[in-house]
């Protein structure tokens, strides 16, 4: 682009393009046509700014019965372990999102197996996709630019009251229970839990 | 809130709960520590306004080996068949997305059986939770207000050359797969199709 990207143009709400804080126009809460809830619509050119949950995409990797996590190096929950896992970006897939948070979080080259589960957190509007994976080579890894550390961890000892997300418990337990299965139907959230706290472990 | 949301306050850079349009900080594009990516942050307070990709949460719904679609009343696409689907909205699940848009695009009561396919469009930055559902009792529909006509088609009978996406043949035709079947792995995009056009039926 030829736009100098910190000045304000007037008008650009191409959605997907340009930046709504870029935007000068003023805005007003209505129903768009069509639509069944109120939006925050630009009063000189009608564009609605939709909001929309965020996905994550990560994987559960597995190599020799031992599971690859990373300690994080930054918030929330700083030094705590979880699953190669982040926010996918504009113009990838969900899988290139998912492989592409584990070379940064792990330097580690995967290759995704099979969808292992979707998880809704609508407190935070997040959906994550946890995907079975596995080394696309020699199991090579290191802590990422994110990560304090990384380890391939034996099941038994695995830091689970030092698991960072609720999420990253749920995908280990999950998985445990495929463990080997060539083909399965992908987890959801535990029954009634939506994410919000740990729950104590069976 | 007691604040009026049309107001510009100064500083309101909580995301997820304020909105960035709203915002008066001008912003510089940077790469934030521990990203490796320019983003836009604001020049006052920090603040990053990440933008990421946006969920679409659907359904193929089977009644007596019939399914439905519904006829778009709204571009893109106005007068295409479809399968009931749309953007997930803050604060709901994916099921509960898909199951809303079944509500408001035919007026239809579901519920959900098992996620029938994950599709990338990177060209959009979407990514699409696909769901097969069946109807919670006696199969009544009818048009929503974005719908122009809402029916259940024998399979011989679906309008193939009338499908609003893509994505809408590939999960029909990916759900003619695993026809009867109780528990499958999910699809994925078919191989290379990153849903830009329709590719040619076999």
């Amino acid at each position: 682009m030829a736009n100098d990207d910190n000045a304000k143009p007037k008008h650009e709400h191409k959605p997907g393009i340009t930046n709504p804080m870029l935007y000068d126009g003023s805005f007003s809460k209505s129903v768009p046509q069509g639509d069944n809830r109120e939006r925050l619509i630009c009063n000189d050119c009608g564009f609605v700014n939709y909001q929309n949950p965020k996905i994550v995409a990560g994987v559960v990797c597995v190599h020799d019965d031992k599971v690859l996590l990373c300690k994080r190096s930054i918030e929330p929950r700083l030094g705590y372990w979880t699953l190669p896992a982040g926010f996918m970006e504009e113009g990838e897939s969900a899988e290139h999102g998912a492989l592409r948070e584990a070379r940064e979080e792990a330097n580690a080259e995967l290759e995704v197996e099979q969808l292992l589960a979707v998880y809704s957190i609508p407190r935070i509007s997040q959906v994550q996709l946890m995907y079975k994976a596995r080394f696309k080579g020699a199991p090579e890894f290191s802590a990422g630019e994110e990560s304090l550390e990384v380890r391939l961890f034996d099941w038994d000892d695995i830091p689970w009251d030092e698991l960072a997300f609720p999420s990253a418990l749920w995908a280990l337990e999950q998985y445990r229970t495929v463990w080997g299965q060539k083909e399965f139907a992908p987890f959801t959230n535990p029954e009634g839990d939506w994410g919000n706290f740990f729950k104590k472990r069976d």
